[in-house]
């Protein structure tokens, strides 16, 4: 077993479909050595917001050196790039849409990107259409072989970025940001981040952390159970985002909240 | 490979977030040599019950010395326990909610119960809310390295265990249970047992066997094609189960039928 | 590692109950030194058609000396055989049903139809109504190992075919085909092959290509993002199979494609 002895998949590929079995056949045919998990499939079709944020948020929970494919792809076989990134020890491999937006901002530690071009890694197949199958899993199961990074390609620098929300200082005692998930629980996870409260709260020492949501003034919790009966609240959660919950309920379906909702964090005294 | 070389996962978590996928990771950066099998992540949200019956009509299939993770979990954070419990030479690890009673009844065998206090194992992390994560993967990696039980904590008795629901013998000739899930095939899978049902009869030698369901009486077959067009039937299936069934249709959606239904063994002569 | 290194699932079983778990288990206990790859489990309940050309359009993908369960089984527990067949360098396991109908027409190199009947290799339960748990992981993981496939069973010749939906060449400037499947995009996948219309252009240098589904006449594009607009069009996709599309929307949804719909490609002048 090579050092890069994993590769987890990320696409909006859902699970009624063979495109997420073939491309582990393709990948087995290459490497038969490799872990392969599935991280998500249900990013929303062509999202490639949603697949930016579950892969930032959730790669460093993988080994290190492990290889991560993410294929939302909703330009693929026209001119957009296959990509490799290599950023704070880990490999990232799929489409120059803005995909891997958050790790050229957030994770952007020796970070590397490498524009594909040895054709002769790829599927020979006569489809542009599913380079998921024909590009990024040869290339993603020969990298984990231990190939060096620069016998895929040559290093880019003007790789696409996408704008990602983040949440915003409005003033020393207000921070603003808005839902960006909602997942199976109907909790909504927000872009505000522990290090944004932190700081707010550090900025105004001795005052009162206040919440709302669509006009909801929400309590800050430790976990789930902690409210008394169905009271929407609010968490840091397991990824370090604020999070809006029910406990045993759904916030989203109960309240009405869906993805780009705005929250706000004020200090008051 | 240690002789521990799989672990089983089951979970509320679905499959629309990257919770499962997390955890394999979380896994494979402790101990990349073990085969890991999703067993079922779509739990109803919470339901400890389901998750206990689950695990307990299953774990058998699985090779000895298999791990099992339950994370069906709505206390997280709270005061309860992270437990291993080691029963019938497989080891089952989850919270202390009573999702692990089907084993403290129906598979004792050399049961041993040990709270998971070695924190030493656990992910380092600020958050309280996913121990799945957290706590319990790392502890089955861990353990599936070879590790000596005694290692994640001490034994207890003290353990929290859920009544399940279980048929009972109304009285010589009639047997009463309950449905306890419907499958995708809209088949209705009940608590009532073969040894149940072989018991009732030994008890009336030469009487008919009578089952009914919300006012239907219906006959047992012996498998799914067997009735002719779509009369809705039982049969034994293939964990021990009676179970109700229309072939190429839905017992569930054409009868109403739901969790908690109750159905009717008797003996007629 | 035996050269046989890898066996596909295929079912209808889903993903709400434990049963790919079970089975997974169950090969496992015979065989942890295989990879397990899920090809499909949303199967259309009791759907061999779908199933068969699932199976059929993809094993390629897998290496060579995969082993592909197929568990789509309506006529479990009656008397209809397990069977193991032989195509094109691969192995497949399932039921006599006509699943494996695509291989026996379109992959038939070096074809071999073994009748299952060593039941020493099974699991032994008391149940006729779970053989992809009891009959079918078993053979497969035993075959894994590098069993000789004589020691399953002997070979016959009057395996039950199904009739595959077919394009016809209706003249020699029309093709008519039907829609078979509609993906998770909404795209719809028809019967008509990149070889079909390649001959049905090759009788006819010089014409115009027209492609019309429920009197829409669409056109032949690339790849998906070609189209301007929300334009209905067509392309050869990555199976080699004319597939129906809107770029960013939903082809079945938008005019009401469902399988089963005809197709018709004809050259004009």
């Amino acid at each position: 077993m090579s050092h890069r002895s994993l590769i987890s998949l990320t696409t909006d590929f859902g699970y009624d479909d063979p495109f997420v079995g073939v491309m582990k056949g393709v990948i087995y045919s290459i490497n038969p050595h490799v872990n392969i998990v599935d991280l998500a499939h249900n990013i929303l079709p062509q999202n490639i917001q949603e697949a930016a944020f579950i892969i930032g948020m959730n790669y460093h929970y993988f080994p290190k050196n492990s290889i991560h494919l993410v294929v939302v792809d909703p330009g693929v076989g026209s001119g957009r790039r296959p990509l490799l990134v290599v950023a704070d020890g880990h490999y990232f491999i799929g489409p120059d849409n803005g995909v891997f937006s958050y790790l050229y901002t957030r994770a952007s530690k020796d970070l590397m990107v490498i524009h594909i071009t040895s054709e002769h890694f790829f599927l020979k197949k006569d489809s542009p259409t599913f380079q998921g199958r024909d590009v990024f899993s040869p290339c993603a199961a020969w990298l984990a072989t231990g190939l060096a990074t620069d016998q895929l390609g040559e290093t880019i620098t003007d790789y696409h970025t996408m704008q990602l929300p983040a949440a915003v200082r409005q003033s020393a005692l207000h921070l603003q940001g808005e839902v960006l998930f909602i997942d199976r629980f109907g909790n909504a996870i927000t872009n505000i981040t522990k290090t944004g409260i932190d700081e707010l709260r550090g900025a105004a020492a001795g005052g009162t952390l206040k919440i709302s949501v669509k006009g909801n003034h929400i309590r800050l919790r430790e976990y789930y159970s902690q409210p008394e009966g169905r009271e929407m609240s609010a968490l840091m959660n397991s990824s370090g985002y604020l999070e809006i919950f029910i406990y045993r309920g759904s916030a989203a379906s109960e309240y009405g909240i869906v993805p780009g909702d705005i929250v706000h964090v004020d200090i008051s005294f």
